[in-house]
């Protein structure tokens, strides 16, 4: 394997799309074996930048052959490190963390939400999906006692910056962050910022070039 | 400008990343010119990109000087069709769906939620951020009347075939589906699968990775 350094961030994140593809084809469809031009076609991703994706973590597949299915969803479950699950705290009890703690389709990504924790009194006490939301206040001996390095900010954009400094003072290392602001952090804490209003755009951008072809054409 | 169709994904995914920023360095920076450096600095993007992902839509900028941030902007947001809205309707008024319904920043994007429906007789009725829940039976007729071209659904997965088959019925053209399932759809209809499962892989693969590396070195 080539140091994960070099490996190109457009390579990783295709990986997640790999193993869901394989996931699903392991699970739901029966397939033993898939070649890259099959695995890249379900996923408008072209083979060649399939094969060279995952020559960055070694050999997989036999030339002419085509990869062992099951084999490499487990490869790359490991490369991910979604072999095994990572727990959460989730800070922000409103309509998106409930619909987070909802969301079905985590757990196969290694990904568990385990803790619920708000500053609103309202709030704090409720049960959502089988999980009692937290104090704020209580944070740091949660994350001590757990060991729990991953966080998700659900909380509204001027709470973002408060709650990131309170997660990276109780020793979270990883933020996921749903905020739609840039959060300030240290160089060694991780940022993945969910910017949900990026992913309207592709479909704007279709639409808008649809409706200019369809002038054009009238 | 060359043929839209020609254009890769890849640098239209990263239209709005450009738009996002230049609107925060006009709007709130009071900066005036940009080099591609610092542009792309900001983003993780290297200048050589930027200047090629913005030379697919024509001549921007002078060399040497740099671009004008404001122009940049509208060219840039007129490009991605979010110098005006774009309404939508929402089905699915779950918690997802007020999530989606109070989410901030979309306007900015040229993106509205203007009704919301849904099939359970608890929830029609109620009121969203000033919407009314509406009866998922009135889709044609919402649709027909005010030529709305974008819907998103935000129901659980084993609903979501049946409301994308009802969306398209009705005239939608672009889906924005959250919910994690693949939707099968006509070629001339646009989706954008939002899959928030595969945002948290980034920062598990890196939580991974950092864990082995301190294992090694223990």
């Amino acid at each position: 394997m080539k140091n994960r350094e070099n490996i190109p961030k457009a390579t990783i994140e295709r990986l997640p799309l790999y193993y869901r593809c394989l996931d699903k084809m392991d699970t739901f469809e029966d397939i033993d074996v898939v070649s890259s031009k099959d695995l890249g076609g379900k996923l408008d991703i072209p083979s060649t930048q399939v094969r060279k994706d995952l020559s960055y973590y070694g050999e997989f597949g036999r030339r002419g052959v085509g990869y062992n299915v099951n084999e490499l969803k487990k490869s790359v479950g490991k490369i991910l490190g979604v072999d095994r699950m990572w727990p959460a705290i989730l800070v922000g009890a409103g309509n998106l963390g409930h619909a987070l703690v909802n969301y079905k389709s985590f757990s196969m990504m290694g990904f568990e939400i385990a803790y619920v924790l708000d500053n609103d009194p309202a709030k704090i006490g409720n049960m959502i999906n089988g999980k009692k939301v937290q104090d704020i206040k209580n944070i740091d001996k949660i994350v001590a006692e757990t060991d729990i390095k991953l966080g998700v900010i659900a909380v509204p954009t001027d709470a973002a910056q408060v709650v990131a400094d309170e997660m990276i003072d109780s020793g979270i290392k990883a933020i996921w962050n749903f905020a739609p602001t840039r959060l300030l952090v240290p160089p060694e804490i991780e940022v993945k910022n969910e910017d949900l209003a990026v992913g309207i755009v592709s479909l704007i951008y279709h639409l808008s070039w649809q409706e200019e072809m369809e002038t054009k054409g009238e």
